[in-house]
């Protein structure tokens, strides 16, 4: 999974097995009740009975709320980048409709919940301005990948960054109400105009 | 004002200013509130003592928690396009960052934990989802007004919804860590973008 690396165990496969499910049924149940209830309605005990795991095997994995709900976006969010490297070689077009997609469903839901909470709790200000970080870095990357963009070429970095800006504007667009029809025309436009600008400054 | 009225009076004149100045001081007071303790710390009683004002004189203006909050965002967010408006000619550039700038800063802050509180709290959704399509629809009739954009070539009035929704992204990267020196050099290589894309198709 990359970033997240599983407890170490030098205990038989089976039990290393079992934990590392145990703890995978935690991180998405803990995604699922971010997004639904928010930070004042999730709590370990609330992930631990929705994921069917007792209390104290929930606090064995997370010991603090805060490591149970970083943990879970960044789970997440790798999860969905995995995914993403894994898409085959696609249109740009095609490569900005996934790009946005990641920030509309779940997993952004959850992600907002935990940043706003973040602006006014400082235990959870640094761990998630550094995971906000960190994740924010990789999908800059497989963005830059994807859409073969040269990033040596004065504007290029900039004009990807400006479409993730984007992409995270329309997640926010797409809170409260459904706002798909608007997101995909105004996502074709700006699709049109970054196949301009990076149409022949882009890697052979 | 615009879209906030004060409570109708037949008072004499000074009674009724005084009224207004109060209204305006708890307004001021709760989007500052909001900014900076969230919508769970914000509650009528802190914003009444905030601004010096009653329980009973505050509720007297706002009868409940959602009345305040509410009608202090649309506030600010009105005084804010009011000064938007207000701008004289500028070059394009310079209306980007102005734009941009909306999405920074405490009433962003305000509206953003307004937002994120409605996704999950059925009282506020309704209101809050009208109050935002609302303030949404006014700040991009000033933007195609203020960027002298002809809605009626096509892509334009995309080309301006996405300009906004980046100018939103950019505002949520704000949130824990100030970004200014990235969003600087990304406005400006999207401010090319569109001057490239508007320059051709722009009312005289």
């Amino acid at each position: 999974m990359g970033f997240v690396t599983s407890p170490a165990g030098s205990a038989k496969e089976p039990k290393q097995d079992r934990s590392r499910a145990t703890r995978q049924r935690l991180l998405e149940a803990a995604v699922a009740c971010l997004a639904e209830r928010g930070w004042a309605g999730s709590t370990v005990s609330v992930v631990a009975e929705r994921a069917g795991v007792s209390r104290g095997a929930a606090q064995h994995h997370f010991p603090t709320r805060e490591d149970l709900f970083t943990a879970a976006v960044e789970y997440v969010a790798e999860e969905r980048s995995s995914a993403l490297r894994s898409l085959p070689g696609q249109s740009r077009a095609a490569v900005v409709s996934a790009l946005v997609d990641l920030y509309t469903g779940p997993l952004f839901r959850a992600a907002l919940h935990l940043w706003v909470a973040a602006s006014n709790e400082e235990q959870l200000r640094g761990r998630v301005t550094e995971l906000e970080a960190r994740v924010g870095r990789e999908t800059h990357r497989i963005a830059v990948e994807l859409l073969g963009a040269d990033e040596t070429v004065p504007g290029v970095r900039e004009t990807v960054q400006g479409l993730l800006d984007m992409a995270r504007g329309l997640g926010l667009a797409n809170l409260l109400t459904d706002d798909a029809a608007r997101r995909k025309r105004v996502v074709g436009q700006w699709a049109r105009l970054l196949e301009e600008t990076l149409g022949s400054t882009s890697r052979p």
